[in-house]
């Protein structure tokens, strides 16, 4: 199933996960996390889930699919309670099986226990084989289940206090929300890899997620950035905060949050993405200008980047791809032979803005070079007597161990073709990727972000060799 | 569960059907047809439906829901044969009910008929009366099946003779598609209401469909419409054509093709949609100019629209709407108490973009005035200084007949209100329509296109009472 | 899907179809038609389906599925009205296909109808052909599309009318129900094939059934059978007669209603058909005796003619297969090569009742002869010493053309094997058959039946090749 | 769901569990663990699950319905091993979350391992608590995970070691199927409680299963009982036993498996069920005779004993209900007042065997007393002139809690009524008990089996509160 999907996609890093939590003083919480976990659909298709509480019990409904395909009329109807958290699954190392969909909820010897997380341990493999050396058992291959158990097991008289405990021995991305009887606790890892923010709800209560953008759809108020390193408490009408371990002193934003996760409506790291990606376009008409007609964006993500670069430039913006809507959810696709006869699934290109002229096509990354190619070629069946492309972030070289589906060194163009390689392997007029330092000067940042896709330089030590036993554990699963 | 999702729908005139045969010379036409259907997804939502020919039977799948639900991995297999056709449907006049998905297929005295069709016949009910006086049941309060009981009954050797012989007896649009045993017979009513378009494939063969951008998702080549009265036979490698009857002195085709339904890579009456949409968008900025500081669409149909506003006008085109690509297909909705907190399901604003500055909101047109107010509403929460409305149509004030769901007079709000009465209604600091003429002037035509929604000019005689009978076969379905 | 089904089920003749209407005054006819529905299940598990009607309008809710699946919690709750018609079905001459479930539903000059029947026509085909070329589309291979048809074209004042008026134009079996819009007609043709029941609710109004045991399940009293010809209209409290057309002089019976089909509570021509089958127990130990030590009946519907047998011949009745209830449904089947290892789905034995024993094995009929012979190898792997087949009917040898799965020519093992060459294929010692006398004689009747399976003597003449219309018409169904 | 189902069955204890082990040299484990499963069926309905292991991983299929919902076509097909274990589930202590269905399936430092058991542990929230107290985390309210849990952390170089290890710990019913990479490992509690058996496959391999039936299902042979505290080990075409444990001194085989739960070709403690329940109704003759006309037996479990009730009485055997073979399986039933206008949904009577007779009607228990009643009343409205109930073992006056859900106290008749206030309540002439020494008598033994639902003499200590921890698990399951 998923890589029937992963096929039709865009040549975009896979989206990662979303994860809420909203706590009511006396509303109906579900209803909120699935609004919520609506307006984090972007962030993960394959899966979601609402946990809720009632401070005494917690209930969760999950499963495979679209947030609006798990939750139909009235599978709402029995998570009653003032607390809920949720998730919305792309799956980055674990399998996809319906086991490793969150959130995850065990018994503990202090009651029930809930955890849905965006991110990736690179010490899991380690903390699995701790825990299975003292006895434990295993039932999926996620990291929730690792974190859930080390939770379980941590000393402390609170929630809070056991995670304070067992977090400095988590290595990677975690932006972590947890469902107990009585409360919330949010929870962010000390590099801020991925997102998490806070607001107020106007009925009193708070929500957190991924990303503010839902935020602001649950109708929030004072948003804010929970700090790396930083525990929120979330309890009736009270938000708690606690520096549980100081900030990573080189930070480690991951900055495809920018470039292509975050929906544009989202705000990080005190910018706008929308006006982040503007700004990226800008910066890369100034790198890599070029004479030509039209600027034009492979829908939808590099519009706000076209219309920067445009500005600059000064050539005129226009649309120039249909992109259909409603791909990305069929499993019936064009064979080889109708490949060739023309059948193009995804993308039609409209010639009266492409037809004899020069284009500049703005796209968000190159990864695997699959969708380049085939797009400039569109563009000059249209018509096109030029075609430049420009990308608005360096070549990606190196895998993510954090939590992103860039694929293996050995899927990576960059990680083989050079610049002007890659320009002839898509067939190119000129190729312009935005350098790092010209990247981030558009962010307007001088460090604290993690550039490892493009560098190879990974703020946490990481092995290379993944796999083997994560074999073993997707053994298990149906 | 159409209500409801009429609901969440943008304040547009409901979209139509779309249909599409393919005659291929040995290929797989059933998947041809559906990927063609796939480029027609955004005409209907509701159903969807293929059946196919092998020269001897027909086999029909269909059902409600989206092309790719309807057709999954495997349910294209018994559908075996050279030639297909195909429909997507969204419900005009007929119910919903299970039993009026298309094709319509039946077995006649010249063998098995398979029927689909785009458009409203006016006369309907009168010719259903006479259908039931001479002691045939209907089972559908489908069009189609009115069509296909006459052409069953008609006379004349062959199935275009029959077609040929009950044609000028259908009062109103059909943009028609038949499947007979042995061949394909598309045929467009002699107004010309709907589009339907003819294209070569690569490979031998043929194929029609309601949009041009279906065809060249299939990789057709030479591609031209349908004319008015015209009649088009595919078979195998060859297709013939017939002008079955004159085009009507006054044509009508449908004007809001151009302004909304079609896909902007659509090619009709010999325009690029996108342009057209692009000129209206000039044609609006000279009508109705305003000092503003950035013009926004509203996603997603306005944005050619408002790339041309915003060049003609010298405003800064720039988005400021997100729009969640996901909405559309829940049946779990804010409660009036939510809304009322904020929750807002369909679109966040980027007040990056907005804040400080007046704002130019351009709109295809405002058929209830449902959605207009909350998107100036949500303008102004983010900071515009003035939220000045244009909008790509003059106001609609008379319902169609023709296969377009604009809602009855009662829901018109420019039924009840004049401009300055609904600008003041959603709160705008101005409102501005694009008169007949203008448009007229931006599509490069005089005539020959049906307005009645706006003038009350209507084509064709019509009743303005429906209803009545159409509740009484309503009532037969489940 | 059928045929896996086929293999599954025992060698007795398919079930037919089951029928009924009901008409309360202001209750809720639909649950009452559900649980008498439940009742019929036994005589059709591919489909099921409820037309309710309010006066005004008719609603149906239809589908493949047994009764349980079909109806789920809410389904009944649209169906409104103090009428409704049910049907289950098991398919005979027309497909599978969804099309074919009943009620068939259709609008008419004279207001919507429904038609649920059981039996079958054997001028179907002719009267199909009359329909097409009187210009009528036809949209299933069901006979109740052809009966449908030909009364919504009838002449006549009422429904009852016109029902008289096209009856005698059927020839075969038809005990049918109708639903129009403020009654209910039940009708049974005048050589009374098929069963049909009246009764009244003992809250006012009427129920009829295909079986008493239905009735009696609706908790109905006064419950008498509806004679051949005879129509009986239901309307509010009261129920009117009209003996349309004289009985047959030959009346037609089908005998297998006692041998197999109906549910033993059932009584039909003035006969409990448990003790029918006791009484031909009785008479097959009368003309087939043998000295064995057990009387073993296969289960279940043999029971009562092994306790019969048991009687006379002075044996021990007991158990000596173990039937699994869950067999039918499952379209897992063992191969070939599990066969071989033992692997026996169905049927258990019990050894402590067989073993060292002479048995009488009693079943109800050999059709194509396919399980007696595995039955007869368990029993003496069982280490029965011998095994007499007793059977209470005759040797199929003709197959049925009015209603019953028999299977062709080909197929029943009694077309190409005498008696003894029979005993001989299945392995038993000694087999006897009940003879049409004798099965005359238990049932007490000396004519009024059909026995054209058995003697090849058919009521009616029959054209002996169906199929070629048949499938022209399957080609169509999806 | 599960309430409605418990209001349609008959009044008799609520069906367990069933287990099995497949071990093939070569073969496909999965599809007869399937036809096994099948033959296991009426051990529970409400969900089913096969887990198979090929040397390296395991693989699991599971989920609610019966065996032929949950597995479909293809679905057995990711299922590849040598080995595999199956379960078919009705709910005791844990709740029918969706989360309790078996096996359970476990990633442990010794591997990957799946859990599958039939009975109740007494001190199940002990070890629950101690697990959670040594910082485990629990996600079911399931035995199973307590037993694999404790396994996982066990120690001993082998799983049988560690089996060996942990079973002491265990007080309560366990017939316990573990699969592991490579063997599948059988073990019986010491008590004896449920019932576990073990054949050899005609093509090599053993099979393990609650009932002797589906192991003849499989075509074993040599078929054995495993020993209480036995522990059998099948690898490849071998099978090992080792007595884990000594026998208890005081066997406590389950009698209700004789009297309801088996199948009646079953053979436990070296009886065939079948006979065993003739033998109980042929002591129930003698223990309560009364002069009568007819012996009536409640389908279908009471069949058995009321043929041997009338060989020893002299009275006549008969069928006297009729029982719809489809109940069971609707969330549709009537309301009251369809029930008080006689709708009745399960039995219907057969009057010719009935009226005017004086009846014995055989029933195997009374639990809550709700069915006997209308029973009883169905008879005298089919003319009983005598209705006398006699049931094959004694009164059930306490509680199970050891794996049948017998009910509580307050729900058991037996609790509040004398056999003639029982007698009263359900309108009958006479009631007759069969004591619990005829009963052994009946079964030929003195000791060896649990009668405490008779007796309240408990074979282990049991407390009788339950519920406040089990409804504390209850809340965190969906």
């Amino acid at each position: 199933m998923t890589s029937q999907i992963a096929s039709l996609d865009s040549d975009s890093p896979k989206e990662e996960c979303g994860v809420l939590g909203v706590s009511t003083s006396g509303g109906d919480s579900a209803r909120l996390a699935f609004f919520g976990l609506y307006a984090l659909q972007h962030r993960g298709q394959e899966a979601a889930g609402i946990a809720v509480a009632d401070g005494r019990a917690i209930r969760v409904h999950k499963d495979q699919g679209l947030v609006s395909q798990v939750f139909e009329s009235g599978t709402l109807d029995p998570l009653v309670g003032d607390m809920a958290i949720g998730h919305t699954r792309y799956s980055t190392t674990g399998s996809n099986s319906e086991r490793n969909v969150q959130p995850y909820v065990v018994e503990t010897m202090h009651g029930p226990l809930a955890v849905a997380h965006n991110g990736n341990l690179v010490n899991a493999d380690m903390l699995r084989v701790k825990l299975l050396e003292r006895g434990a058992g295993l039932q999926s291959s996620s990291d929730s289940e690792v974190l859930a158990l080390m939770l379980a097991a941590a000393e402390g008289p609170t929630w809070e206090d056991r995670l304070a405990t067992v977090m400095p021995r988590w290595a990677g991305a975690f932006s972590l929300v947890i469902l107990c009887g009585t409360k919330i606790i949010a929870a962010r890892d000390p590099w801020g890899f991925r997102p998490l923010s806070l607001g107020r709800l106007s009925t009193g209560g708070h929500a957190v997620a991924s990303e503010t953008g839902a935020l602001r759809t649950l109708g929030c108020e004072s948003i804010r950035e929970i700090k790396p390193g930083e525990i929120v408490v979330l309890q009736g009408p009270v938000a708690r905060s606690h520096q549980a371990m100081s900030p990573a002193i080189d930070g480690a934003r991951c900055t495809f949050e920018h470039i292509y996760f975050s929906r544009p409506d989202a705000n990080w790291d005190g910018m706008n993405v929308h006006k982040a990606r503007q700004r990226l376009g800008e910066e890369l008409a100034r790198e890599h200008p070029v004479d030509a007609d039209v600027v034009i964006p492979v829908p939808d993500s590099s519009m706000p980047a076209a219309i920067g670069y445009a500005a600059v430039s000064g050539s005129v913006y226009n649309e120039g791809f249909v992109k259909n809507r409603y791909i990305g959810r069929t499993f019936i696709e064009p064979t080889d032979e109708l490949r060739r006869q023309g059948v193009a699934l995804k993308f039609n290109t409209l010639p009266e803005n492409i037809d004899g002229r020069r284009v500049i096509m703005i796209d968000d990354s190159i990864v695997r070079g699959t969708t380049s190619g085939p797009l400039v070629r569109l563009l000059r069946e249209a018509g096109a007597t030029e075609v430049h492309v420009r990308i608005t972030c360096p070549p990606i070289a190196h895998p993510c161990f954090f939590g992103v589906d860039m694929g293996t060194y050995e899927e990576l163009i960059a990680h083989h073709l050079s610049v002007a390689e890659t320009a002839d392997h898509i067939g190119a007029d000129s190729l312009g990727y935005l350098s790092v330092e010209r990247m981030m000067k558009a962010l307007g940042r001088d460090d604290g972000y993690c550039n490892a896709c493009f560098t190879g330089s990974y703020p946490i030590p990481v092995q290379l060799q993944l796999g083997d036993n994560k074999q073993r554990f997707d053994g298990v699963l149906q």
